[in-house]
Order: C-alpha cells, then structure tokens, then sequence
C-alpha cells in the first residue's frame, strides 16, 4: 500500500485536486493519498521547491510524490519521473525537485513519453491527463519502459548564494513562510564559523540578536535564529517580520562574528 | 473499503469538518476518506456544483460523495440521496448535484427520511446531524429502504445560456477559478462550426487570440482556449484575468468565426 | 488501523505539515492519518481549542489527536501526552486541549520526557522532532512509561464568564466563524429560565430576534440563534456579522428573557 503525495498550487476549490484524487484512486485504489498542499502560491516553483524538499525526505521509503506546479503546462517543457533514495517523483521539468535533489540525489531521471496507452500528455491540464495517472501506474509497478526514458540531467533552480569573507557574511531574504519569518539563504555551516555569542545580524539598520527559539524577546521585537532547515531566519515576537518591516524577497542581511 | 468523499463551505478552522470526519469513521471506519474540497465559497451552491462535476466522475464506481454547501440548512429544503453511474450522492436538495447530472444522469432520487433511529435531519447543522451519518450508513451497505424513498426528480440550478447565431456566439463569464481565469458559459462544440483560425473572442473591447495552451503570448498579454472541461476560458498570462481586467461574472463574452 | 488527526497553524504551503505525515507514516504506515485543519490563525490557542472540543468527540474510540498550536515553542513550557474518555491528546501543555476536557475529561495527564531514544525536544521545531514522533509510537503501542511521567494537572485557558441574573445574561462576543458568525461565551441552558418567545437578545443597540435556523429572516438582517455547540451566536441571513456590523471579539451581548 504505498504512499502517494500531491503538492499542487491548484488550491481545492475548483474541483481539479478531487479529480486527479479520483484518476489515482481508479487506477490505483489501494494507494494511501496523503495531501502536502494544493497552497502553493500560484505558479510559484520556488515556494514548491522548498516545500518539497522539506517534505519529502521525512516519507517512508517507496513513497511515490507528484508535484504540479506547472507554468508551463501545454508547453515543450518535459514531464519527468525521478528515482531518489528509493523516492519517485513526479512532475514537471521545471526546477521544482532541484532542491529535493540536492538533499537526496537522483538515481534515475526519466523523461515521460508524451503519448502512450496509458496517458495523453500535452492536454491543456497535465496534472488530470499526465501526472496523476503516472504517478498511480508506478503504485501499480508499470516497468519504467512503459514511461520514458532515462536521461542524464533535468532542470535546476538556481538561488542567489551569500557573499562570505572572514568578517561577514551578506545574504538576502529568499522567501517568508506562514508566520512572516524572513527566510534568508545563509547556512548554519557558514555561521560555525563564529561563536555564537559573537555573532550579531543586521537587517534594515537593525542588529538582531541570535537566539535559540521563537519564545524570546519582548513583544513585537525582531530577532534571528536558525531554523529547523539550517538556514538563518528573521522573525518578530508574536508578529510577522514581513507585515512589521514591510520585508521583501532579495532585501539583504547581513551577520558579522568579529569583535 | 468505499471511497467518501467530502465538499463543503465550511472552511475547516471551525472543527466541523473534523467533527463530520470524526463522525463517518465512528460509523464505518474502514471508509477511506477523501477531502474534495473545504473552501468553496460561502454558500456558493453553483461553485460547488462545478467542484463536483469536474472531480466526481474520475472517482471509482461505488464512492459515496458528499456535498454539504447548503444555504437553506434548518429550512423546508430537501435532503438528497442520488445514485448516478454506481456513485452515490449525498447533500441538499439545492442544485448542487445538477451540472454532474448532466453529465451523469441519475438512475435513483431519494428523499432521506427527516427523522430516523440513524440520524437526526434539521438540526442547526445537518453536515453532522444528517449528511455525514447518512453517508457512513451508505458506506455500510444500509438498504436504502431505510434510508428515504424514491421521488421523480431534484432542484436543478438554472445557468444562462449563449447566445448563437451563425456569425456569432454571446456568452458571459460563468465563474473566475483560483488563478483568475474567467470560465464562460460557451462550449467547445458550439466554437467547432468555424475553422479554428477564423475565431475571434472579443472581451471588454479587446480582441483576444484563441490559444491552445495557457504558456503562450507575451507576459501579462490576454488571450482565450478551451478549457479541460470544454469551455471557453478567459486568461491572462502569468497574471490574473480577474485582476488584471476586473473581471465580473456576468460579463459579456463575444466569439466571431466567419470573415 | 488507528486514526491519527492533525490540528495545526502551520498552513500547507511551507512543507512543515507535509514533513509531519512522513514522520508519522515512516514510524507507523498502518495509521488513518485525517487532517482536521492547518488554518488555525497562527498561534491562536483560543480558536484551535474550540476546533479540538467540537472535533475529537466524534472520532472513534482509540484515535490519537495531534495538536501543535505553540506560540511557546522552544521555551520551558511542557509536552503532554493527554488520555480521556479512551482517546489519546499530544500537543503542547498551553490550555488547547482545556475545552475538550471539560466535555471529556482527562483519565491521565503525562508530561512527555524532552529527550528519549525516540524523539529530540525542544529543537526549533517541536512538531516534526517531538509531537510527530510521540503520536505514531502511541499508535504502534508504545508504553506511555517511555514516553513521559504522570503529573496532576494541565493547563486551563480561561474565558470570560456572562453575568447572570434573573432579569438579564450579560455575555460577550468569543470569536467569529468562517461565516462570520459571532460566537458568545452564553450557552443554552442559560436561556432556558425563560420561555422562547420572550427572549430578546441585545447587540450594538439593536434588537434581535431568537430564531431557530439560519433561513430565516429579510436579506442582510441580523438574527440570534443557538448553535450546534449549545452556544448563542448572532448571525446575518446571507451575510456576515463580522462584516456587516464591524463585529469585534468581546463586544458585549446581552440576553432578557422578562416582560
């Protein structure tokens, strides 16, 4: 009975997640369907990357995930199926597994046929006539023959790296999660560097302190910490970092560890 | 192990889904549960009739799907149990059921009793008193002799229609999807008397290209293509027809094929 | 087969709930994983103790609820492993699970060990590292002497009590439903000293009347009735109170029942 997820920036509403869930549960009924989100902001493959790459790793073995967040459905672009960590992924060739894949290397990238017995691709609404019955015929054990074939390398996100030297580093804000935490790009490993109690972040002319945990702080102050992802987080006590400094994607920040 | 589906308005915040969740699985634990959708707007029967339309007939023969999005709750209004190509239907009796019918007429229409030793109907919330039991009993192979009794017909919601003369076609915009497209209510059938080049849609004085996919034009530039439900679709690329034109249901929406 | 609810803040769209499930389902792939919610307003203890009370009941006996609304993650507030009325709590020891436990109250309240063998507290991120964990080795049977002593007492929330004498219930607004209804703290029984038609309820200087539904009523006018919890609740036919009227938590409302 193995485990199939479905990551989509559909929302519910307009009934296209319930019929990719009938399409798999047709094909495949004895699969446990298990929702990560159909909340990706529309057409985002960076949030989508980040959500799956935080998702995935912590699945059982076997787990079969399908990923449609597609701005390019109807499009050349490929649709793949990826084998990673005994994973199979499912979705379009967009960069949206690149983070996954990071964390957990591919060992096996396939390119769907674009018209077999089994689906018809290219349709105006991919995730119903492609991805869906692709990922439950895997539930099934359709041979990878029957699918695509192998290739060697699919599409990578690329994400601006921090600027490290001995006495700073300069990164920027990537995304805001739910809460309104700055999520920046710099490392934990890059932090190490310092002693903790060195270090200060810098932010919009303010200097963070960097903490061990959300419940810190005086109410509505800013502060920094690591996130359970290893990356430096911007946060406001009982507040939104986004709503509070009006934050934006790409604003930098700054940690120094010297005296 | 039956299939039961859920649609409703209730947002789940509120715990009445988890208790409608709760509730089926005391009475028939072996269901497998699945959420349809929890955000169709608030008493938004007519987008609730296209979520089911479009997700319900991917769904296996024998799932038990119910619809509670139901304005009339405590009132005189009927509750509905519809079997239609071996699906079982659950909900009020308000049209919510219709657009699926079209498309998969009903072989049984069944009144559900107001008062039996399983439920009981016209409480404050009938998703817990009434819908959710009825459909866990389904789920448990309850004749449906116990259940209600057979009438002629159900509420039908009433849609307009187009407009169609040889020269032209006058819809309107029926209802916006999640990504802002502008659904109208003119079908793939209707555009086939002209040769697919010869069409022009015309939209608040623009003239938009029917395209065969939504990765096309130039950013934020308008366009047209049938939808995977087979109607026409207003779009704008990577943005939102909605936004982008305050869109409005409603809208007159004008398709030329001849010279 | 036991049934595992999750009750969370977190949204969907970040990944975190995703990486929960295969947490949980890596641990115990035989478990009935059922989202309650994931749109708690973010750390609203309030609103997530009362989707739990209306919630949990419902479910079967045996089931194991999991509930991370914790605006003190990371601080020294405690992890509890709760039991009651043969269902199974974990969450944070912050008062979410209070108003369940007043309907259904606790057999045995443990407080969860922050470091064992099977999970790592107090990391930044106590749903994936502690409450997952502690909820899928429930379900596989683990003894609860491994998971946490017990202690005494949790904590309570507290919500405002309505004055009440025999002419008048002085009461206020709690909260506001997805519909915008306006949920008081005045329950049914305190309405029962009076006879029905003689009940007038008072808000924001108008006079509403004590209906038995929610059809009831011209477009847009304001109504009182008594919900599905045995709560009175001011509601608008085809509206929402919260909109309508500027509705605001802790508005009083006042009930007379006299000449």
């Amino acid at each position: 009975m193995p485990v199939l997820t479905l990551t989509t920036d559909f929302g519910t509403q307009d009934g296209y997640v319930g019929a990719m869930k009938g399409t798999i549960l047709s094909i495949c009924p004895e699969v446990t369907l298990v929702d990560i989100t159909h909340d990706i902001s529309p057409q985002s493959v960076i949030q989508a990357a980040w959500c799956v790459a935080r998702s995935v790793p912590q699945f059982p073995a076997g787990s079969i995930h399908t990923v449609v967040v597609d701005p390019g459905v109807g499009s050349s672009r490929n649709a793949l199926l990826v084998q990673a960590d005994s994973h199979w992924l499912v979705g379009p060739d967009n960069g949206v597994f690149s983070l996954l894949l990071e964390r957990m290397p591919a060992s096996k990238i396939i390119r769907i046929f674009s018209e077999t017995e089994y689906w018809k691709a290219h349709a105006s609404f991919d995730g119903l006539a492609l991805f869906s019955p692709v990922a439950a015929h895997i539930a099934k054990g359709l041979a990878i023959e029957e699918i695509g074939e192998v290739v060697d390398d699919c599409e990578h996100l690329t994400f601006p790296q921090p600027q490290h030297n001995k006495e700073e580093i300069v990164g920027e804000i990537l995304l805001f999660d739910r809460f309104g935490n700055a999520v920046t790009n710099i490392q934990d490993e890059q932090l190490r560097t310092w002693s903790e109690d060195m270090i200060r972040v810098q932010y919009q002319g303010m200097e963070l302190l960097l903490n061990s945990h959300y419940q810190a702080g005086a109410e509505a102050s800013a502060f920094a910490l690591v996130n359970s992802d290893g990356l430096l987080e911007l946060s406001v006590f009982r507040g939104s970092m986004q709503e509070a400094f009006r934050g934006k994607v790409g604003e930098p920040v700054i940690v120094r560890g010297g005296a």
